[in-house]
């Protein structure tokens, strides 16, 4: 026996037949001798209706109403899912953010979890009731519903998964788990049966969008062991884990990109100690977030180039912040380009393996594809090339790491 | 300064201009430098899609988790109305249920309200703040959500006002107040400035549906001054108000008919002692409620005929009932009449007033209408009469006990 943690986000309650095809699966579990507690999104389009009707009674509506509007999204799931087993002869409940209770911090629409109080939901699941959990919602420190924002119910399943000791903290979405690469892009994608918590916040922060970042650090926190898998179709999918848990050890995961990033360079500035401090301190200030930084090598007269990335929907701000500097800093120009794409190589066989990033730099030479910014960790290499590169990149670099499915007969 | 409970029902705030509406009105009572608990129900139509979603699972749902659900409209309105008070400056914050406490026993989808602890609550609105209570909703004694069934919402709001020893609870809906007989009948028919619980209570059971009873009772029970009043029109609605809270007493305060009674005979019930009890043990028992009964006088065969009232609904469970009582009570049949109405005269005015039936009596006669059944209570004489002289017969009867209104020039 043992015990699992499930979570299904909004597409996959859109409606009662949707929510029917969930309870399938968890009767699955329920039928193998399992404990499990299953935590719900709303269903898909709920959460944006009554969102919009905050939005339109103003821009600056109370945190602490717009979290007890918007909870009761998943509030409706989890009792209609319990409604739904019960319908088929398994014994389930549902449970709310207070009635665990999940206690978080008053920080309404972005709450972080404290303390989850399991010992009356273990009581239940030992007498093989299933519980239903709301997702995304908790109760702040004023008795006030909280909400967890973006991604909530990943981080809500997390964190109930580590509180329960749960043997598996399974996340249900409409992929089959997380591949080499973009399978759209490249068809011989395979799925990974097993990643690391290392290489999987690389690839979710690198643009691999399955699992929320923040979900993954808190399960790499706790130990928690992740599977990615899809509702609709009936196989296992990815299980994310500690490093030990990995037998064989590919130098290279996968392949990610991001093509949210702009490319931002500052012409003529000069090279003297504290030049990087003045230019990225303001950016920080203005919750700017900067992520490969490039000096090039000082022109004769003393100045030099800098070139950074950072993302698309902060570009504006960072060029009006730069803008404001000009007199300080006495830069010759600012150029900004947005048609540009982060690509990983992501692995942590590569922390004992080294050329690596020759490679990288080999392969995307062959193809003439140029570099503008390269920045490293000790598990993946990230170069910035050309927008309209991206296609060609990744699926050289797949086949250049031996990433490519065998093909099937 | 007065302390005053408001209830704004579905149509009140169906969406946001009406919730936007029912901001003004309560913003309104703040600025005249009011304490104000304002309790919403759920926009119309949410309750009827969550319920319908419940119903669609299956026949026999858990009503835990349906409260769990239907609840949840309610919640979204407190808090939308809450967050339209602040963009309007008014203080306000939304309480659910469980928040308050609202404490309720377990009878799931009907449960009774047990206590409401309002200190916290006097607390806040002795800052200035309003408060936004989600009606028709508690919490039962497992700490799961609870609903309070039909009318809930008025419920709520006489037991808040009880328990915040409130000067008055303020129930808006769609008509202006309570009315001395249907407008829709008699075009003369007025605004009742002031009625008793009594009257309220006779009138709300005999077809004047503004208030649901189970509301009028606990205010009578707790001494809570209501008003009905429209939410759409600016204007004094009607106060419902202890006995000695009305100066002016008419001897007569209002017409009411109720068209959803069906007639029940009996025909040959041998007049023994006993009979009475052998037919209405059997009819309580399956639930039927037995309204006015009259016993002929006894034929020479020592037999009766038998007449009694019960509601349109339960005529067919009646008929059975009666169908399984044949060989036991030897009776030579039965006869059901669905076209009949009862017509009810009420007031306080009529225990110091003799000559007030009498008055039906002759009224009717004059207008050649049969009076079929007679029943009485202190401050109400009820007939039932044909279906077709409905109108007729309130016409009369409004006239005749001076309700009319002045012609206005």
């Amino acid at each position: 026996m043992a015990r699992i943690v499930q979570k299904f986000g909004g597409t996959s309650v859109a409606d009662l037949d949707r929510i029917r095809n969930v309870a399938e699966r968890v009767k699955r579990e329920v039928d193998a001798g399992n404990q499990v507690a299953t935590v719900v999104s709303a269903m898909a389009g709920t959460t944006n209706q009554l969102a919009a009707w905050c939005q339109e009674i103003g821009p600056l509506v109370d945190a602490r109403e717009q979290d007890a509007v918007v909870a009761s999204g998943e509030q409706i799931t989890a009792g209609l899912l319990a409604m739904m087993l019960q319908t088929m002869g398994v014994n389930a409940r549902s449970w709310l953010g207070w009635q665990i209770p999940l206690r978080t911090d008053g920080t309404h629409s972005k709450a972080r979890i404290e303390t989850i109080e399991t010992d009356d939901m273990i009581a239940h699941l030992g007498k093989g009731q299933v519980a239903i959990v709301a997702g995304f919602q908790g109760i702040g420190p004023n008795g006030r519903i909280t909400t967890l924002g973006r991604g909530g119910s990943d981080t809500s399943a997390v964190a109930l998964a580590a509180a329960l000791d749960a043997d598996r903290c399974d996340i249900y979405t409409d992929v089959e788990g997380v591949y080499t690469t973009d399978p759209r892009i490249v068809s011989g994608a395979t799925k990974i049966d097993r990643i690391t918590y290392e290489e999987m916040l690389e690839m979710a922060s690198q643009g691999a969008k399955v699992l929320q970042t923040r979900s993954v650090a808190m399960a790499m926190q706790h130990h928690v062991r992740l599977q990615v898998l899809s509702s609709f179709v009936d196989q296992p999918g990815t299980l994310v884990v500690d490093e030990d848990e990995i037998v064989e050890q590919k130098i290279v995961s996968g392949i990610a990109y991001s093509p949210d990033e702009a490319k931002i360079t500052l012409l003529g500035v000069p090279d003297r100690p504290g030049v990087a401090a003045s230019i990225f301190g303001p950016l920080a200030d203005a919750a700017v977030n900067v992520d490969m930084i490039v000096q090039n090598i000082s022109h004769e007269d003393q100045s030099t180039d800098m070139t950074f990335t950072v993302g698309k929907a902060d570009l504006d701000r960072a060029m009006s912040v730069l803008d404001g500097l000009k007199d300080e800093l006495g830069h010759d120009g600012v150029q900004a380009e947005t048609n540009v794409t982060k690509v990983s190589v992501v692995g942590v066989g590569m922390r004992s393996q080294p050329g690596v990033a020759k490679t990288m730099f080999e392969t995307l030479a062959d193809k003439g594809i140029n570099i503008e910014v390269i920045s490293t960790s000790e598990i993946k290499v990230s170069v910035l090339i050309g927008g309209d590169y991206t296609e060609l990149a990744v699926r050289a670099l797949h086949t250049a790491y031996g990433l490519d499915a065998e093909p099937s007969d």
